[in-house]
């Protein structure tokens, strides 16, 4: 007699059969960051996603950060990490720092990958000149070598999409002149999905997804349209985190991607519940037009 | 709160993995025949698991039968079905209505397939040539248009399967002066699987799998090698309908398939059973070497 | 010395020479039925004309019907055919039949081409997603399941020209619940011709053209421009049967098929007559600014 | 009604099927040759017959030679052509004149093909490096720029015959200084052959084939095998000029060529007449075992 | 110890990146006519060039006159060379015999590129239908077969490019009767240019360049726009010979070449010097706002 | 008039003809390590080279060390950098600091290359499972993470070869427990040339080459056998540093490299000197039977 907890698995999986097609040969971007880089059983679990993702036909690229790592190589070298307005401030030694701990990071990760059986590629931005910068400031203060991407050369990324690997990538960039820039993973992640005309983006956050009203945490939405999430900027309705977030997710739609999620990367196998169950968690932002196309129901 | 459910689903996602990338681009012959073919929630059932092994990258080809449903017909236009040695004597009326019958219960997999969104091709040996036979003699009777095949021309499934079709394959073939002849489908199956290399083959029967001892429910096998298998038949231990079928799993193993499955149609969604747990269920025929490398743990 | 007889072959080879030429590896739709499909002689010579083309560069694609044959297996299994409107009225159980008869005249084509060295391949309107129709209904009447052709998805049949196979399409479709359907096959060979932007679309009836008078067999035309086939519907100069033919050309025709043409099937190897003299044979059907690009002299 | 004579063009057509399907996408080389590039009649039916060819999915190379052109130029700058053994004397101004001369002639054949609407392109032996020579004496004695094939690289020929052209080539090779060189027609031909897999080689010559007593115009021979021939050499059978072109035969047949002809060039279409018909004309020579598989019938 | 010439010749071939690096894989028509193609060391040098820029990466086409030697076989055979306002007056004889010299010339180009070490093939415009003409008449007077570009047909040319095969052309075109013509070199080169959409075509000439004023060497103009060329010509500063060759740079320029260089053939490696060298030679004529994109520093 | 010196550039391009004939698209390793890597003259002229190879049309794939950037961060963290038998002695934390070392130098590279035009990507080991090892031992002392190769998996540097990258490698491999591994950076340049079949594997050191007596400086060899080299080996005539150097130069011969050069990095444009000169520079070991075929002259 074949027992019943194998009838239920063969159920699972045939039920994930309309969620499969619907991202068939779609291509994902992930940006990778928070507490999923730190716990060591959630790192397991996003790369578990990523990476059966893969097999079953999408084509996702991992976009991660490294803040926690790089401050603590900043004090192993004896320096202090210094901020202003959440950015880095980044001389020299610190972006050669960032350098080496986000390669590190990365080389990790195409490790962990590999030890699943599918093959990946670390890239930073300098690789095929992926990722073009210009020196950011804030407020007009330099906190030195901190770049906004200004160019995406994407071909590297669709190459190796085609050649069946998966691309990791970390938030490098160089200038004109070719001099090494620090980028902010979020934004290195959505101007990639927007290069690539990515179907999804999806950001593992350290927060359950966005709140009509943040200090009600019955509040969370499920579904935010484009036009919902900028009111909820120009009302004053979001914290200061979550703006420039907010203002990445409506980026992206506007130039094409057809989803963006904030995930809560706190939860194990976020990614997957996200795309195979008809629920969903955290919240998506999307264009009004969009519904009735993404439901498989 | 996320809800344990839904958590447990990604678990059997995740546990599907190792076996997703064992097969990954790997040609599966599926033998479908028997109650799978009559019970319609069978039925439902061995197609999803098709296209669920489609779409998570195997290259699945199904070969069908049509028993029970041709007799209906012959009886239907007045005629008594007969048989010589389990074989259906095949005068050229009976001929007809084979062709007509077959056909038209491979045009309902395909639609069957189609309606969970994957494309298919219902074919017959005639198509592309892909079924040669000789007249096939039992003890010497003639028993009418009952064909061996002696050559199959693969092209047409090499090149559906480029082009991302699922073939399904009805059991007619044509001999020399292209008239239609029916062929026995696990002898077809078992063609086709060696032509094409096939990674697997799996029957799906009435029976559980194959027994030490036919009177003891008890003794069912879970591995049969090929030398065990010939000494089954040759000890006289196996009944009479398993030995050509037996025969059919050494003589695809001994030209090249890795693994042959006999696999109990009755059970819903063996076909997955057998593919993504570690146990497996029926009996299943290999060469003593291929153990250890099928063997994901 | 060499017999006259040789002579006189190879001018009309060197002759065949233009014409070739003005179809090299352009598709032709032939709609194939009427007295054609039943005298062995005819339909011998219609699938060596269409073997020819093959092989002489054309890319010919068969469309089939097979209405008296349905009519003769209705009887058979002791009902009575009924006509509305010349449209089959078509229950289930006679659904069931005509796509069992269909389906074996459609591999019979398949076998007779293949005897001829050229591989084919026979489909119905199911295979690939191919023909998706919707109920069709005689002036407000439920005839059961006939359809009207709603999309075609021809990547079936690109894919099967592509890979050098001669495509054998019977008229059956599938509604959006994958429901079968019994098609005109004019409706089909037109609504596959379009999709496909074939050159020519050739039907095989049983008269010998359009006439300007239908009671005078003098007055038989050899060109008719589309704007004269509109006048000779609405002038009510063609007779019952001719107006959904000579719709259906004019649609090819007004949706970039460069040249319809009603043959005479009756006549042996009328397709080469049409295609390989300059004199041809039957009714064309051309657009106004057509006509120099397509005579060769 | 339709007369009589369409329908036995009808009849020719559906004739050379068998023997279009026997050379589908198979090359023959053509040495062209004599009466026949001097006759306009005689060269417009050999470029119809080659063009023909193409069009029916052939893959024709022509290589031709000049001979009698080249003499009369000769003369024309007032030099008095000289000959030893049958081979030209060809000192560095006739040479020069050869190669303007097979130019001209070469040149005139593309065109020649290009008004039948066939694309070609005309090489001498330069092009690519196609013809590789040697020095070639005559019985010991230097006889000039004459030279001996060592070498074919048939990368630009492949190549223009994936590109669809039709490559016509003269006899013009370069030695391992790139110093031009006049080859005998027959012996590039032959080595082109060899060096493409050819199928089939025909050569036009002003003769009706070999004669088993050359004196006798009854005793052509129609199939040689290349035991005979070797035997018809040795004998002393035939005459002084058909010993070089029954070993250019000999050599071609066991490099792997399957067929060489030895054609009369003086009547009109003879290429269609030995293709297209199932008595052939002039001598085929062949290897024993290639008879079965050759003929149609 | 490395001798310092060594060090110096790595130097320059240093030198020369930034110049490989802009033409990589661009196409480059260079015109090749007088004193370079009569003296022996220019030719070797003019070869040599074109081989090398073929090796690092461009795409080169050469497009030769032949009038010297024309002139000279017309003397040959006793005929008068005849000219109107320039353009050679080319009666049936001629005509035969500028195709032969020009044949001649093309080939001999052919093996000298050939004995470096690089595959080309030598055409003339018939090859492929590259060029086709219209009868050219001179002030309304009938000169006889020389005609103008009407249409260019460069498959043959891109195909061969793509196989990477040198091409070499020599100007004669058929007009729509399929007569040969002689068609004036510049323009061959400047209406192929065109067709290929070419980055640079370069006239090598028997000038240093363009004058300001024709009398004073010292008033050579290195770069010219447009604008100003169309000045020089109606303000007629330029003489007699550099108007048509200007207005060809003109109309090249016009439709789409990006830069046109009349360049003085007598300077040995002119080609490199002008391509490798950042002050450049000759004549270079340019859109206005093409300047900042071309150079490099 | 032309300068001199733009002649004699001329000259030097022309003169480098025949080697870059001599490698088109063929695959050159180059171990690039010690002085070169430090002195930024040297590794500005080092990347030109290796980007001007790209650019002729070579396939190079630069591998590199990072040893002395590698001890001044060991020191720079409070380590003190410890070494048995010339191997570093490699724990956990080491392990770290040289992967984010060697990672940060990598990407420099590329950024360098990338300055120059050409399009580069940095591997580790890792990527794309290129590098498998096994722990090395010294002298059966356990050493840490130090490794050596055991399966070069080269996919990764075909695909991007093919998509026209420049691979550049940093020595970090993975166990088969996907742990990280220092590599000595010329066993993994070794072994990427041989699983490469490169053509020509050159290490930049800093050393002249090999003498024939190490305390005679007028003892350079130019040229060494396999057999001569095993020689030096076996008769002890080598020093400690230079015998793994010299085995695996061997190895690379042995297993299809067919050229390995030992340079002096401290000259500039090492590489371009002995690939560009026909005395070369330093010291080349090859197969007793590749003199001939190596040479141009």
């Amino acid at each position: 007699m074949v027992k019943q907890k194998y009838l239920d698995k063969a159920e699972v999986l045939i039920e994930a059969l309309p969620y499969i097609q619907r991202f068939n040969r779609k291509i994902i971007v992930v940006k990778y960051g928070g507490s999923a880089m730190v716990d060591e059983e959630l790192k397991k679990s996003v790369i578990q996603d990523v990476v059966l993702l893969k097999l079953v036909g999408f084509k996702p690229i991992i976009v991660h950060g490294g803040g926690k790592e790089i401050s603590r190589w900043v004090n192993k070298v004896g320096k202090e990490p210094k901020f202003v307005n959440g950015l880095r401030v980044t001389d020299a030694e610190t972006m050669e720092l960032a350098e080496m701990v986000l390669g590190k990071v990365n080389k990790e990760l195409v490790s962990l990958v590999e030890s699943l059986g599918v093959k990946a590629v670390g890239l930073s931005g300098k690789d095929g000149g992926l990722l073009k910068v210009e020196k950011k400031f804030s407020d007009g203060q330099d906190i030195g070598f901190v770049g906004n991407v200004t160019e995406v050369n994407p071909k590297i990324l669709s190459d190796l999409l085609e050649k069946d690997f998966l691309p990791i990538v970390c938030p490098i960039g160089m200038d004109s002149e070719y001099a090494a820039y620090n980028i902010n993973a979020d934004d290195a992640a959505c101007a990639i999905a927007k290069a690539m005309h990515a179907e999804k983006l999806a950001f593992l956050t350290d927060i359950e997804g966005v709140y009509k009203d943040p200090k009600d945490p019955e509040s969370l939405i499920s579904k935010l349209f484009v036009k919902e999430a900028k009111e909820l900027i120009s009302n004053g309705n979001v914290g200061g985190g979550m703006i420039p977030k907010l203002q990445n997710c409506i980026d992206a739609i506007e130039e094409g991607v057809s989803r963006v999620h904030i995930l809560d990367g706190r939860i194990k196998h976020c990614l997957l519940l996200e795309i195979f169950t008809d629920k969903g968690i955290g919240t998506a932002i999307l264009r009004k037009e969009a519904i009735q196309h993404y439901d498989v129901q």
